[in-house]
């Protein structure tokens, strides 16, 4: 056996297989044109599964799966080049970053989100304060502050649960995120030695994130809204054995005093905060596209979707499934239905990709297009 | 233009696709057994780019991507059945449900998870009740328990973070997950009324389903351990403005009194737990694989996953992708790597499967198969 010769009889047989598809692919191109033109449906669910009938019936017992899955394939990447011939391109209205002095909101002052929005406009910008992360979503969808800054996801810890579930309940688009290194310190009134702290007052996450520093010196912790409300508690109370966990910043702003720092469990600690605008913003180096859609209960129904995303060159960088919040319970079949949070690299500026999301916004259930934005790593 | 005539042309070129992809299929097996008889590595990386390249040249440009996509499908497909053939069968050791009464470990009595645990043995177990998370997993691991019992996740606050920041720390086995109607009540010492209520003590989840309840009343909550903690600490306190978020059995096993029942923000509220053991149970109804790993930081590289586990006819139910907790911190080339979580439909006693788990454990960088169960639903 010679392998050279093999690969020869591969190759040979590659070329016919190629010539074989791209005819295949222009005589559907002609159907679809056709079916336009005479005003008929495009997709006919009848005539696919009776081309896979056949295949499978054409084949090894062996190759039955293979062969399915492959035209499974050929006829999705098909489709694709249909739709992007096809359809009738609904461009997305795309506004610039704001110019001016822009008005923001977000959670308390001292928080990490505070820090993060400071970094988004590099200090130039108005910030207003709010208690609760609703308020930020609400605000920028009734239009009373250009942006609002939000926690989404933690490297340690996981996403920041109640973003996502507020995510679905208003309109906005990501316009940029930032990867913001955490650097927790436990900070007390000034005089206060670590063995004489007995409670911690924190943001849920930040607990989490020094759960290891927490254990071992049996400290009793206690969930605030924020870190920087933690703080403020420990900054106001009269009783000597609490402490907070918080940024150094929020600890001075409060006059409290660090009495150990750097205690998250591990060092390469980074959040990533979402800028978020009414407007669809889109900066020249945006390169990430969020979506958040449902899927049909049919086997393979992701992998189909994939297939979409790999013809226009647009490949997954993250994805998420979340149980559907409250506001989606008149949409659930089941109780575990779930919502897809997807991330591409790609860009809107390419007309396949626009023509691709029509396309998914037209067939979903439900899709939202989250926003085409650049991610931002601090050093 | 007739549609009809122009089907006929597609179909048969469908028929000279499929004996292709046949012949293809087979000379790819031949190259295999060759290459394993004279111990030859099975990858070759250049050869596949070789193809894709020549492929890519063959093609018009607006069939270059389909091309490219169809072709590493075929191959991978190519790829899973040399698996099939060539590889040789690592078996599971798998073990009946213990005979007997067994030993379990869960949080709290009292808790939803106790509930849980209820369930799975029909009230025929011997429980010990722990108070965290962490050291039901580390009796598991130790055998000083048969079995242990968590929450997962919930249909309406989403994910148990912190069981799956354990779940990478210990080894065990899921043998079976069940899905609980979480029904929330507040609960109080006797005389007092909704409206001398400020704080409320629960678990974090409990608090997060009731948000809307909480809000409405104005309440202040405060994070317990476990929804059992928290009326244990409304049992005992002397204050008189205190209630807890728990389940009816467990107000009553506290001899509080229900001031409010049905609090949650939806009714349909679901909580999956489930069984651990350090055996590998694999019951007759077992249906669903569940598997953590790592993806190579590569284009398609998911996509490319679901081809094999499309070829052995398994169908994704389920896919989560979390931040690599602590313990990876010396596993991580980027701060927010991820570990996928799967879940698919099947059957290790498929020999097909068996194989694919086998060739993942063999190339994944981190890989680990973390059961076949079956799930139950409660009606």
């Amino acid at each position: 056996m010679d392998l050279n010769e093999i690969r020869k009889d591969i190759d040979a047989i590659d070329d016919q297989i190629v010539k074989l598809l791209e005819q295949r692919s222009q005589l559907a191109v002609d159907v679809a044109k056709y079916k336009r033109e005479n005003h008929m449906q495009v997709m006919q669910q009848g005539r696919e599964q009776f081309i896979i009938d056949r295949i499978r019936d054409a084949v090894s017992d062996e190759m039955k799966n293979s062969a399915e899955i492959t035209f499974t394939t050929i006829m999705d990447l098909s489709k694709c080049r249909q739709h992007h011939l096809l359809t009738e391109k609904r461009d997305f209205h795309i506004h610039k970053p704001m110019s001016g002095r822009p008005l923001a909101a977000t959670v308390t002052k001292g928080s990490y989100s505070a820090v993060a929005c400071d970094r988004f406009f590099d200090g130039k910008c108005d910030v207003t304060y709010v208690k609760h992360f609703e308020e930020v979503f609400e605000m920028v969808e009734k239009g009373e502050v250009d942006y609002g800054v939000l926690p989404l996801v933690n490297s340690t810890a996981g996403d920041v649960t109640a973003t996502y579930d507020l995510m679905g309940k208003y309109n906005f688009y990501i316009c940029k995120t930032i990867d913001i290194c955490i650097s927790h310190v436990l900070a007390a009134k000034k005089g206060t030695k670590l063995s004489d702290v007995k409670n911690v007052f924190s943001h849920e996450m930040a607990i989490r994130q020094c759960s290891e520093f927490i254990n071992e010196n049996n400290l009793n912790p206690i969930e605030a809204s924020t870190t920087a409300k933690g703080a403020q508690i420990v900054a106001k109370t009269d009783e000597t054995d609490c402490a907070a966990i918080c940024s150094a910043p929020c600890a001075e702003m409060n006059g409290l005093e660090i009495i150990a720092d750097n205690i998250s469990d591990i060092k390469d600690n980074y959040t990533r905060f979402i800028l978020i605008s009414k407007r669809l913003e889109v900066t020249d180096n945006a390169n990430v596209i969020s979506l958040s859609l449902t899927l049909p209960h049919t086997p393979g129904s992701l992998y189909r979707l994939l297939t979409r995303f790999s013809y226009c060159g647009l490949n997954l960088s993250r994805i998420e499934s979340k149980p559907m919040p409250s506001g989606f319970a008149d949409m659930k079949d089941d109780a575990f239905d779930f919502i897809f949070y997807l991330d591409f690299i790609g860009s809107i500026r390419d007309d396949g990709v626009v023509k691709l999301l029509n396309n998914l916004e037209d067939e979903m259930k439900y899709y939202r297009f989250l926003g085409n934005y650049e991610e931002i790593r601090e050093q």
